[in-house]
C-alpha cells in the first residue's frame, strides 16, 4: 500500500499563494502604537526590507519564489505526504488520514520555510545582520540556519529561562553561527530597564521581542525577522498546502477537512490557504485550526484591535486576541502560547470561513502517543494538537460510517521535546483549566483605536 | 542544481545483498565460548529465530525482503541521496560529494533498517518479546520502534550511566512502549552478581549484553536482538548502498570512493558491500571505513579470535579486535566504542579489499560544524567521522586538481547529541590520545582457539 507520496525537487512550488486578493473584504489597517494611526511603509523600513513590506500588503495572488530561495528549499522540500494506514487500522476508521510532514527540515519544523526567504530578502537589501527573539527555540534555530545559508550574522534574544530549560535548541543556533543572548540583557534599553527592576528576571517572549526590535531599529546594518503572525510569514508557508494539494492529486484524492495547529497562525495559514482558494472552484473543504485550551485565542478570544506584544511596542492589529498582557499557563506546546492571532486567519474565522477547536494538553499527548506507536514519528507537542483533531475526525467518520478524507499538517518532530513526553508518560502532566478570569481581565485592557 | 535524488517507495530494494558468496575465502567459524568448539544452530536457537540463524550463514547472494518489512520501510525509505553543492563550494574542490542520509528514520539513524526485519522474523517464529542492550540509545530506540510496529514487547537493558546522561533516547524507547531497565539490574543473575560486588555500578555495554542474553535465554517467549557486528545485521543494512547506487545512476554518476563510519561495522557494510559487488564487473571503487582514534579497531587492532563481549558470554569470532576487555576512553561517538568488528568487514580488511582510517574527535566535530553551516543537517557524532574523511578526500582532489566522485553515508542526525556540540563549541572537547598501552595489555588476553 502506498504510504508516502514524494515529489522530485523540480516540483517545489515556483510561487507563494497570497490570499489577500481572495479575502472576504478589505484588510483592517495595522496601527502604529506610538500615534494610533495606520502604519506606513516608512514606519517599517527601519526593521524590514522593502520586499517584505511589499509582500505584507500585496494584492498579487501569486508571488514568485526567488530561485536562490528554492535552491535552499531543495535541502528538504518537497516534504513528504504520508497516508496513515497504520493509524487508520488502529482506529478502525473508514476515513483516510493523510499527513504532511514538515519535520524533515534541518531545524525539525516548518519554520525554515519563511526564515529562508526572510534572510534572502534582507541580504538582497544589503542588510548584514538579523535580530530576532525566540522562546523554546524553534524559530530562533530556523533563522540561525537561514542566516548561515546566506552568510548573514544572526542575533537571537532567547527568553532566559528557556536558555537553561531548552539548551539543545540554543546549541543548534550556536552551531549554525548565531549569537544567542539570554533576555533580558544588558545590550538594549528594554533589557536594562527590566534588569534594573528585577535583576533575576526569567524573561518573557514580550521582553525578548522588545529587545530584538530595538536592536534592529538602532543599527543600520541590522533588520528584524518574525516567525509567525504577519501576512508575509503566512504567505511563505503556503508551499506546505500547495505541495500537499499536488501530492493528494497524485493519490487521486482531495480532503474533506484540512487540519493544522494554530499559535500565531502561519502553520495553519500555510496548510489551509491553498485549499481555501479552491472554494471558488466549488470545492467544499473544511479548514480546522486547533489551539490549546490554555491559550484559546480563536475559540475564546474576541476580534478586536490589540497590541502584538505585552510591551505595547509592536503594531496594533485587528485580530482575535486574549488581551496583550494575557500570560498563558505553562504548557509544553510553547509555540502555541501567543495571545493574538494572524490577522488573516482572524478575519477568515470572523467571517465564518474556517473552524477552530481547542484541546487540553493531555488529550493531545495521548493522541501523539497513539500516533508514534503506529506511525513511528514522534510529533512535536504543538503538532500533537493537529494529531488529536485528526483522530477525532476519523472517529466521527467511524461512528457515522462515512468515508472521509482528512489531511493534517505534522508541523514538526518532538525529538527535542522528550521532557514533555516524560511528564506525560509518568502521569505528571498538568492539565491547565481554561483561564476564564485571566482572559476577562486582560480583555478589559485593549487599546482604543478610532479611525 | 539538483540537490537531492529521491526515489518513489516502489523502488525500495526487494532483496538484501548477501556478500558471503562473494567473500575472498571461506568464513572462519564462530566459536562457542563455553566449549571453544564451533557454534551450531542449536547453540543459537534459544536466543535467535531460525530465519535469522539461516541468514547468518546463508550462501545465497540475494535474500528476499519480506513484504511486511518493506511495508514498514516505506515510513522513511528510500532515504534521500544528496549532492553537497554548498559544501563543495565552501571547499573549492573539483570533487563531487554525495551523501546518503539515514537520519530520516523515526529513530534518527540507520539502525531501524535491521531492527524492523529482526522484529518481524521473531514475530513470525511465535516470539512475543525481545530483549536487547543499549548504550547511548540509538539501537535500543530503533528496536523499541520495531517492536511497536509489530506488536511485540521489548525490554532494553540500558547502561545505567546512559539512562541519566541520555534521558531523551530513554524517553523515546518508553514512548514506543519499551520497558527500559537500568543495567546492572536485579532482574538477572549477571546483574545481581555485579551489584553484589558494586551496588553503585554505573554499568557497561558488556554487562548490559550479558543481562539481555540471559533474559532471552531463560524465557521461551523471548529472544535476543543485536544492532551490529553479526552477518545478518550487515545484510539488512545493504539497502543503504543499493539505494545509493541506483540514485547515483539517476544522477549519471558512480563513486570513486565510498565512505562510512565504522563501529561494529554494519553501517559501513550496508553502505559499501553493494559497491564492492561491482568490482567483479570491473568497477574500481575504493571503500573506506572510518573509526575513532580512541577505539582504532581496524587501524591498530589485530586480526584474531576474540570474545564478542567483556564478560566472555558472547561467541568468539575471528575479527579485528583491541581485546575484549579494552575499555575505550569516553568519546561522544558512543556508537563507535566497540572493541571488535564485524567478521565480514574484518575479513575484507585483512584481505586488503577495503581501507580504514582513524580520526580524533575534534577533527570530526570541526568537519561536522562545517557541514552543518553549509548543508544544514547536524550530523550525529558517529557520522561526523565519515564527514571528516569525505572532506579530506575532497581536499586531496583539490590539491591534485582531479575530478573525483565521493559518496559517504550520513548515518544519523545529531539533534539528540547537542551536549557534545556544546563541548566542542565551548572548546571543552577532550581529544583522547591513542591508548597504545591499554591496547597492548588487552591484546595479551585473547582466547586460545584451536580448531
Amino acid at each position: 500500500m502506498q504510504t508516502k507520496i514524494v515529489l522530485d525537487e523540480s516540483r517545489i512550488p515556483t510561487h507563494w499563494y497570497n490570499i489577500i486578493p481572495d479575502m472576504p473584504g478589505p484588510l483592517a489597517p495595522v496601527i502604529n502604537p506610538r500615534n494610533l494611526q495606520p502604519v506606513t511603509p516608512d514606519d517599517l523600513l527601519p526593521i524590514f526590507p522593502m520586499a517584505i513590506i511589499e509582500q505584507e500588503v500585496s494584492g498579487e495572488r501569486w508571488i514568485p519564489i526567488p530561485e536562490e530561495v528554492r535552491e535552499i528549499y531543495r535541502l528538504w522540500r518537497p516534504s513528504p505526504l504520508y497516508r496513515a494506514h497504520r493509524l487508520e487500522q488502529a482506529l478502525g476508521t473508514p476515513a483516510k488520514i493523510y499527513y504532511k510532514y514538515e519535520g524533515v527540515s534541518p531545524a525539525g519544523s516548518h519554520k525554515p520555510n519563511t526564515a529562508i526567504p526572510q534572510a534572502w530578502y534582507n541580504r538582497q537589501a544589503g542588510i548584514r545582520r538579523l535580530a530576532t527573539e525566540t522562546g523554546a527555540g524553534q524559530w530562533g534555530s530556523s533563522l540561525a540556519l537561514a542566516c548561515s545559508m546566506f552568510g548573514l550574522e544572526c542575533t537571537v534574544y532567547m527568553v532566559k529561562v528557556s536558555c537553561t530549560q531548552k539548551p539543545y535548541r540554543k546549541s543548534m543556533m550556536q552551531l549554525w553561527g548565531a549569537n544567542v543572548i539570554p533576555s533580558p540583557s544588558e545590550f538594549t534599553n528594554a533589557g536594562r530597564s527590566i534588569l534594573a527592576h528585577d535583576p533575576d528576571s526569567n524573561g518573557s517572549l514580550g521582553i525578548a521581542i522588545s529587545e530584538a526590535v530595538e536592536d534592529a531599529a538602532s543599527r543600520a546594518d541590522t533588520n528584524y525577522a518574525l516567525g509567525s503572525v504577519l501576512n508575509h510569514v503566512c504567505l511563505h508557508q503556503t508551499i506546505i498546502g500547495q505541495e500537499a494539494r499536488e501530492q493528494l492529486a497524485l493519490a487521486g484524492d482531495y480532503p474533506d477537512v484540512v487540519i493544522a495547529c494554530c499559535g500565531g497562525g502561519s502553520n495553519f495559514a500555510g496548510t489551509a490557504f491553498p485549499f481555501l482558494a479552491d472554494r471558488a472552484a466549488g470545492k467544499n473543504v473544511r479548514c480546522l485550526a486547533v489551539e490549546p485550551a490554555s491559550c484559546p485565542t480563536l475559540t475564546k478570544g474576541i476580534y478586536a484591535f490589540d497590541y502584538g506584544d505585552t510591551a505595547k511596542m509592536a503594531p496594533i492589529a485587528m485580530m482575535y486576541t486574549l488581551g496583550h498582557d494575557f500570560m498563558p499557563p505553562g504548557i509544553h506546546a510553547g509555540g502555541l502560547r501567543y495571545h493574538g492571532e494572524s490577522p488573516l486567519v482572524s478575519q477568515l474565522h470572523h467571517a465564518g470561513l474556517i473552524e477552530a477547536k481547542s484541546y487540553r494538553q493531555t488529550a493531545c499527548f495521548e493522541a501523539a502517543h497513539l500516533f508514534a506507536r503506529h506511525e513511528g514519528i514522534v510529533p512535536a507537542p504543538e503538532s500533537s494538537h493537529a494529531v488529536r483533531a485528526a483522530i477525532d475526525e476519523a472517529v466521527i467518520a467511524k461512528e457515522e460510517g462515512k468515508e472521509k478524507t482528512i489531511l493534517f499538517c505534522l508541523s514538526g518532530h518532538g525529538q527535542l521535546d522528550m521532557v514533555a513526553y516524560d511528564a506525560y508518560l509518568s502521569g505528571g502532566l498538568e492539565d491547565v483549566e481554561y483561564p476564564e478570569e485571566m482572559i476577562r481581565e486582560s480583555l478589559a485592557k485593549l487599546p482604543k483605536v478610532e479611525l
